[in-house]
């Protein structure tokens, strides 16, 4: 009743794109570490440019995608990237009787749902710990791992790149530009930084999650963004004297009176002693909270080739153990958005001073029934670029939007004001 | 070659052992989370004083453990505790033809390597993720989720029942018997400590996390320990100057040259930014370092009747989909354990003063080849009991046991040295 097929032989495993990814997890694969896995070929565009001296000379090179579904080969892994053609390439895999191990947030994120009934349908594996957090094994753990709690929430610091920056910027007192630049000369951030930067890359990744760890499907892009490109470095010192730092927090909620799902990626200030706080440089955190285990909290290299090789070898390894070809996004319904989260809000205005402002805001704030909680203004700035900073009581998002678009009608703004989310230590705690 | 074959109806459980995680195990069982588990037996001794009226009136109680081997259950959940008869259990429910799983730290760190051959035997899985730290999914992350590193390091905080003790002291400046006593009133500690507060429970613990992590048997009571009894309010004033914090450690490292673990459960000092060091009141970290993918760290509660019966049903659900028989621990070697870690200490000695004290020390430490990096003094403190702190240069544990115990011999001390390894950033830090 519980029996399984083994293999006879080592799983046979091709990889389709030979970049850092690709090339780390050929590197694992040519050692010694794991005989049940065999590399057979590498599949590249451009194939010559690609070829290593240090993979086995049976390994075969080639730029058809075809040729690794010959009939020889028991897994493909993934690595192309990118919507298109690796949508179409995983369904021809797995339509040919292939495993397929993917690092592809996108492809998951928004096909995820359809390539696992193909994969089932195949009854083949489809795999993905790599495409969530690289190198921690958070997709396992929350579906076999932690399977049997309910959860109810998930918040993740999911993109390096943004907590490189902003720790970075919160630790040295630089300018967004300037970390960015740097984090680009040493390749933490990609020439178009957008995908990190304005929430895309945890965008996806947060879908993922949904689907894995609250069984439920999203629109991916349903789930709405804040870049961190407004933060400056007045911010880390106000978020400072709140005990808070910044982070690109990616979090989701189910709510359970009318089954909503409440989704956000944004920076939000943190309670400097909670676990998303402690997250450093291009580390990645996931923190779950369910009914019965508590919070639960995994942490480790969310990026960087060959972390990320380590979670795609995790997924070979279990399909040479037989893992049952059922393993996709198991989700039990689609559920829609809700963008609403209730929080204390800090908002930080950047103006051209003259009498008035301060009753002006409050009137605004007041007429959407927000409390203001707190008005800041750290000495020593000039009138004509004057930055400051109010903090509003428990609110929704909503509502904080609705009056700052109001209120950005206003003809003393210097630059638009930028208002982040203050999560509380139950928000944000391990 | 990957199919296997699916189960008909859900899987049939029976509970050995209703006290607070049987319960609970019971409470989730009993709800509507999980279709594919359906509680049969329930089996305890006085079982008429046991039960209870929400679980559904099919379950049958017994005190006879053979009545759960009667054919018509699939998994057997033992919750009794204790090596025996839990480990003659175990092999009678495999040898039936029932898969176990068990939250039995002690059978399994002392007989889980041929209780896993028994269950590859069986063909049956004999799972135990709720035996080491708790709903921290520790055992399947190490076995399955970056099982495609090869690592090389586990530290932990595995006791919860210490890092409470420890955390108090050091948050509120009380002494270690009144800590002790609040939490064995409040139900944190057993009316005999010993198991916790002098290491042998996380030694269970650690052995297991040796087996199924770094691949390899040691001797359960080969691994060295020490207390967290002598620590008094004082040392964490001392700690503090040295940036760290007092927790109880259990930490095992593969040696590559020799193929040797070094593993150890001992109070350390940990600097106060490292992971190890943020693990809080009850809850449990266990970090660990592979040669691919850095550290990962995984935290959360690692006791209590909820948490742990979370890794229970989360192991049931894997029985449940199909998990393979040779689901125990593979262990490649039995492996001799090292007790020697080489790091910088921390030696608090409690004297009645003298002249020439200082001289005397140094001249044992200088002896032993070790090198004495700085002595303090807090003033304010009676000579007749004068507490001072050497700190060593890294050493060997070895050399400063051996110090210690000739400088054990003077008669000025009030009370025994107390040494401490201080953990560096690199070794403690997630």
């Amino acid at each position: 009743m519980m029996s399984t097929t083994e293999r006879v032989g080592p799983c046979r495993v091709a990889i389709a794109g030979f970049g850092t990814v690709g090339q780390a997890v050929a590197r694992i694969l040519s050692g010694d570490i794991h005989p049940s896995l065999q590399l057979t070929h590498i599949c590249n565009r451009q194939v010559n440019r690609k070829k290593v001296g240090w993979v086995a000379p049976e390994v075969v090179w080639t730029e058809a995608f075809d040729d690794v579904l010959d009939g020889s080969v028991d897994v493909v892994v993934e690595l192309i990237g990118g919507r298109s053609p690796a949508r179409d390439w995983i369904e021809q895999a797995l339509a040919a009787g292939v495993a397929v191990v993917t690092a592809n947030k996108q492809v998951i994120a928004h096909d995820g749902v359809s390539l696992g009934q193909a994969a089932r349908q195949a009854d083949r594996p489809l795999l993905f710990e790599a495409a969530v957090a690289g190198g921690v094994p958070i997709v396992r753990s929350l579906r076999e791992g932690i399977a049997g709690d309910r959860l109810y929430r998930i918040q993740g610091v999911l993109n390096g790149t943004c907590n490189y920056i902003l720790t970075r910027m919160e630790r040295e007192g630089v300018a967004y530009a300037d970390v960015l630049a740097e984090a680009q000369r040493l390749g933490y951030a990609e020439a178009d930084p957008t995908a990190d930067v304005d929430g895309f890359d945890a965008q996806a990744k947060l879908a993922i999650l949904i689907a894995v760890g609250l069984g439920c499907e999203v629109g991916v892009d349903d789930i709405p963004l804040g870049s961190i490109r407004p933060i400056s470095a007045i911010d880390f010192s106000y978020a400072k004297r709140l005990g808070c730092v910044i982070r690109q927090v990616a979090r989701a909620e189910l709510l359970p009176e009318s089954g909503q799902i409440r989704a956000a990626v944004q920076p939000a200030l943190v309670p400097d002693d909670s676990s998303l706080a402690r997250v450093e440089g291009t580390q990645n955190i996931v923190v779950v909270d369910g009914e019965f285990g508590g919070e639960t909290a995994f942490s480790g290299f969310g990026a960087g080739g060959e972390p990320t090789a380590v979670a795609v070898v995790s997924d070979l390894l279990a399909i040479a153990r037989g893992a049952p070809g059922r393993q996709a996004t198991d989700v039990q319904a689609r559920r829609p958005v809700a963008r609403e989260f209730d929080a204390p809000h800090y908002v930080r205005f950047m103006i051209r001073d003259r009498p008035g402002i301060i009753a002006a805001l409050a009137e605004v704030f007041s007429r959407h029934a927000i409390n203001v909680d707190a008005v800041w203004q750290e000495p020593g700035w000039a009138k004509t670029e004057l930055p400051f900073v109010m903090t509003l009581e428990s609110c929704g998002s909503a509502s904080v939007t609705a009056a700052l678009n109001e209120i950005g009608q206003f003809d003393f703004h210097v630059r638009p004001p930028l208002w982040l989310p203050i999560l509380s230590r139950g928000e944000a705690r391990a």
